[in-house]
């Protein structure tokens, strides 16, 4: 097995591009990255996309993207994992570059949700849910958080104004990035004001969906010595997966997937969760950070909410998260979540995220997440 | 890089099941190939499907299917290359193992066409070729495929009567096949009064779409042997694309994505084409069939025609292909077509083939297409 770097990183910003294409904004991705790389030779494009039928009416991206960023011929398939499809695109490449089969895959997370909006919005994004026991009964997936917040806030006593914290983080930290779709400030009594899209989810909760897409050029270490270029490298991939349906699942408020891709990625890495510099969370809802940092194993049951604080995981916090904004600021491109993490992480570890720096970051794990929970994929990098 | 054999092969009839969900197929096959290898460790499943969101409403397969195969937790989700979803969920299976990261994986293709019909599964299926400048149109693969077949005939002045002998010949074989969807026999002289779906593509000629999953193990070679069973070799791997539109193409009846994967697999098998013993192709046309056999070399260009017959291309010739019916009579089971494949050739690499065993088969070319020609996935297995 050979090791795997990240040779180069691009994404555009996370907003509602109507004056791009689906192709259009995955192309931007990937010049941006092989640019940041200097790379000319590129084996294979995988794509992570959610959504490419539902929203753009287009599936086989694979071809597509590849012929119009000027790589028509190579390898190139869509790996789909609801809004983990970013992440298991990353983990694909991973495995084909540590395999030694191929030397340079470029991985790029596209999604253009914004051409459906409302209910054609949210029918489409609950095909990602179980339909046949989930979706059918009208079931969608904010719905679904409110319950598991619900559970949670009934289970250890907590108020709503708990959560608030995480949002107030990510906005903080958005502001200042600009490719970040919401860069306005939260304030601290925003929830207890803000209108409830579904109870107790509301307006400052949940991450808004946006059009992005994101690329990392991952090469064996001869091709990024070649490149000439200082390599993040990719030090773990662990990928699990829980029940799709939330009903069919024992402990509602423990994600299963999120513990053993951790715990896989971790040992993979033989690290330990304090040499962990930041950590980018899949925070779609702050319930999901509140029961990802539990899961994850970085604080107790019960307790995740007591993070929701500036001491915990701001930019000079002993555990960072949502760096860039996360899914809540920067926004959430769905399948292409999964590798802005990767690319926001390879600018901390580089020391190249400007006013958004960790201070010494060496080691960053990022996680992307399908569903409430229904796939976890985790990679940890470092230099 | 570890080697990487099949360990066991499952399928379901391809049919209109009507009284079976997408999950349900998959388990059926998949719990067939696990019995078939005897094995209970499983690392990771995953799931080749094309049109999941568009034919049942239902993506996030990864999880959806390992948790209903009683193997939830594992690692899962979905590779996607329009009808070449199966040989790219193979490809990345082989990449998992080979890397050494993953010992035993699940690679199940499984698609359910049946609930949409007349224009909506046209409109479900036009999502995989260029939907801003081909589907847009109106556009539709079958409109396409009878444009490269009308150039082909205008081109090489070939007659319609000429191609009918690879529907002739996919019918022999798929009439011995309990598993497949047409069991009736086409006889010399249909094509010339069969009734035009899109003239020249006529109803003998095109393959029928299908409900049907497929599931193959693939292992390491020490798993194959605690497992005490007599593997069949994956010996290559390679993946291949072309533009997604037709127009932007030089030239029309070369599958340049063909050329490339076939010789790249042959390359890393080390072997020439008169050692492949038969050729699973994409015959979802018969003009398909003729393309690929020339891109692929196994004939001249203009004269892939002139195979259409028993002493070419039947089970006792020198290349047999559709030896248990192809797309054309098993049926096309779209995202699950290139594991069927993997799994018929398995049996005949096996000589388990039953009345349809191709005699001393030792190595088989498989090859997985999507649209017409866009991606090319081509896999060479061996005993």
């Amino acid at each position: 097995m050979q090791d795997v770097v990240i040779a180069g990183v691009g994404m555009t910003p996370v907003a509602e591009h109507w004056d791009k294409s689906l192709r259009t904004l995955a192309v931007e991705a990937i010049d941006a990255a092989r640019n940041d790389a200097g790379a000319t030779q590129i084996d294979a494009v995988y794509v992570g996309n959610a959504f490419g039928a539902a929203f753009s009416s287009q599936t086989h991206l694979g071809p597509l993207i590849a012929d119009h960023a000027g790589l028509s011929g190579v390898e190139a398939y869509t790996v789909e994992a609801a809004d983990a499809s970013g992440g298991a695109a990353l983990r694909a490449g991973y495995m084909a570059i540590a395999s030694g089969l191929l030397e340079s895959v470029l991985v790029v997370g596209v999604e253009k949700s914004a051409d459906r909006v409302g209910a054609e919005r949210v029918e489409a994004r609950s095909m990602a849910l179980d339909a046949d026991f989930e979706a059918v009964h009208g079931a969608t997936l904010t719905a679904l958080a409110a319950m598991l917040m619900r559970r949670y806030m009934y289970e250890y006593d907590v108020d709503l104004n708990a959560f608030e914290g995480f949002s107030i983080n990510a906005h903080a930290n958005g502001k200042r990035n600009p490719f970040a779709m919401y860069r306005n400030t939260v304030r601290a009594g925003a929830f207890a004001k803000a209108p409830m899209v579904a109870e107790p989810v509301n307006l400052f909760d949940g991450a808004p969906d946006g059009d992005g897409a994101a690329a990392v050029l991952l090469t064996s270490v001869p091709m990024a010595e070649t490149l000439g270029i200082s390599p993040v490298f990719v030090r773990s991939s662990a990928a699990a997966t829980d029940t799709l349906a939330l009903h069919d699942r024992s402990d509602l408020l423990y994600l299963k997937a999120v513990a053993v891709s951790t715990e896989d990625a971790l040992r993979q890495a033989r690290i330990d969760r304090s040499e962990v510099d930041l950590f980018e969370l899949h925070d779609s809802f702050t319930i999901m950070s509140v029961l990802a940092l539990e899961s994850a194993g970085f604080i107790g049951i019960g307790q995740g909410w007591t993070f929701a604080n500036d001491e915990h995981i701001g930019l000079r916090s002993p555990l960072p998260i949502s760096t860039f904004g996360g899914l809540k600021s920067r926004g959430n491109p769905v399948g292409a979540a999964g590798v802005y993490q990767a690319v926001e992480a390879t600018l901390q570890l580089r020391g190249e995220a400007g006013e958004n720096q960790v201070p010494n970051a060496r080691t960053a794990l990022i996680q992307s997440i399908g569903g409430l929970g229904s796939t976890a994929i985790s990679h940890i990098l470092s230099v």
